[in-house]
């Protein structure tokens, strides 16, 4: 048995994971950032403890972590984390006083990447890239068979490839990212504009009501088949598409698997994309990869980081 | 001894290249593209003939082609190329018809970066990424030492990522690609347009001298000091900085080699690049991979071409 950490700026989860790569059990945490890294570190390995008790098996092997930031992964250090707030933690020589075994310490984009490779959506792929829609946009990259990392692990940042020169202030600093296009965040910021220019729409209705808009908020519009929604998911779907058009461009890669938590949109969501996208693609349909949804949703990352000794 | 060749749309060039990849000798004549496929292949069998006859030695071992177009590598098959106007020409085996040696196919793109990565500006690294500035742009892809050619062998099309969204119509017929703000065809149409805006400039009184306008007179107009030169120049290296960054982003290289008859540009085109991308690229000036401009020119694609036997 192994265990899979998901340590993520919101939320921390531990899972006990087979051999197999099935989660055997988890457990679910906000993680307060506040606390700083050495009350959460303890708390993470509670945490791990309490999962090895629910499944009544002492005999793990590993820890895999999975943790959004600039990682010095040979070292199992966290340089610098945003959404942690972190700055040089030893998160595994931290981890390995509570646990006698071996830490590994991934991004978490790779970690979601290589859950959906081994066991989710992109199973039957030896190329495959994974790209979370959510608050930002996360890569993972997985060639022949292996997951790609750059000369320095500070690849796949493919939130940050520019669609618009001198567009849309991002995160980053830097204008114009697909990021600023096509994350939630930035689906949210579309469609409040959208609202505020027709005010007779539902979308408006609903913003009015609610405060504010929410992805979900702006599906159900969709669905409705509110007039200012659906012209903000066209628009939105052609932003997500140009994006994964330089994507497959560049990699000419067998699967494409998009996760976050929009991806339950399913269908809905990936038949108009596949249609941009094989209309727009360099070497044209003949080339097209699999785009489908993330299987695993939250659990790839646990799964993922509880591989890493694999990788 | 081995045979390289790089066969464009408009020239042709066959190369004697020894073991240790030096190009002993090289013969270079027009492609006549209108001649048709057999005619072409017939005189590309002369020149190798001619070639191996110049350097006295008969015991080549095998033939790399670098082409461009898509292409089927396994079967020796040009499946569709728009520069040389063939469609399903099976090359390997019309040039082994003449010649009893192997016969390796590869795009052109690939072929200039693996030269490069032999023996020019890649030779010191195990990642390098080429980007060839001319008509349009090419891409090559050396991860691992390895030439990375994707699922079906069409990776690496790095001109045709979008910098810019509903932008300027592409001849690949998507709009707002890369090459169609950074290729040498998009500086000249943007100093044309500078030059009509700017009727007293230098550019200007160039363009109305010489009928229109190339790169070289468009950069010998900048090294005169020509405002709407200069103007045209800054906004140039910012679009090409645009998709460095961007490639940076996503694959985290140890080197960018820039080739094209731009590249002769050197340090001029090279330092104010590096500028804007050391500070763009996501993961700031740690990552920064080493730029430097081609060093072998076109015989990039020749050595290239030459050690296909390998990858």
């Amino acid at each position: 048995m192994k265990i899979g950490i998901d340590l993520g700026g919101t939320t921390m989860t531990v899972g006990a994971v087979s051999n197999e790569n099935e989660i055997i059990a988890k457990i679910e945490t906000d993680t307060r950032s506040d606390d700083g890294a050495e009350r959460i570190i303890e708390r993470m390995a509670q945490l791990t403890q309490k999962v090895i008790r629910q499944v009544n098996d002492n005999s793990i092997t590993h820890i895999g972590i999975g943790c959004p930031g600039m990682l010095d992964r040979e070292n199992g250090r966290v340089i610098y984390s945003n959404n942690l707030n972190w700055h040089d933690v030893d998160i595994n020589k931290k981890l390995m006083s509570y646990f006698d075994v071996p830490v590994y310490l991934e991004n978490d984009a790779n970690c979601a990447a290589l859950g959906e490779y081994k066991k989710g959506s992109g199973k039957n792929f030896n190329s495959m890239i994974m790209i979370t829609l959510g608050t930002g946009i996360g890569g993972g990259v997985i060639i022949d068979n292996k997951l790609y990392r750059g000369k320095s692990g500070n690849s796949n940042i493919l939130g940050h490839i520019v669609i618009n020169t001198d567009g849309e202030l991002c995160t980053c600093g830097r204008k114009g990212c697909w990021e600023a296009y096509a994350s939630i965040t930035a689906l949210i910021r579309q469609a409040k504009e959208m609202a505020q220019e027709h005010k007779g729409s539902e979308l408006f209705r609903l913003m009015e009501r609610e405060g504010s808009l929410t992805g979900r908020s702006i599906f159900a519009a969709i669905h409705k088949g509110d007039y200012a929604a659906k012209q903000v998911f066209n628009r939105y779907i052609k932003y997500v598409s140009e994006g994964i058009i330089d994507i497959i461009n560049i990699f000419d890669p067998q699967s494409i698997v998009i996760g976050g938590g929009i991806s339950q949109q399913g269908e809905f969501l990936l038949k108009p994309i596949r249609e941009i996208v094989e209309k727009n693609i360099y070497c044209g349909k003949d080339v097209m990869p699999y785009i489908t949804a993330s299987s695993l949703g939250n659990d790839a990352g646990i799964i993922g980081a509880s591989c890493l000794n694999e990788y």
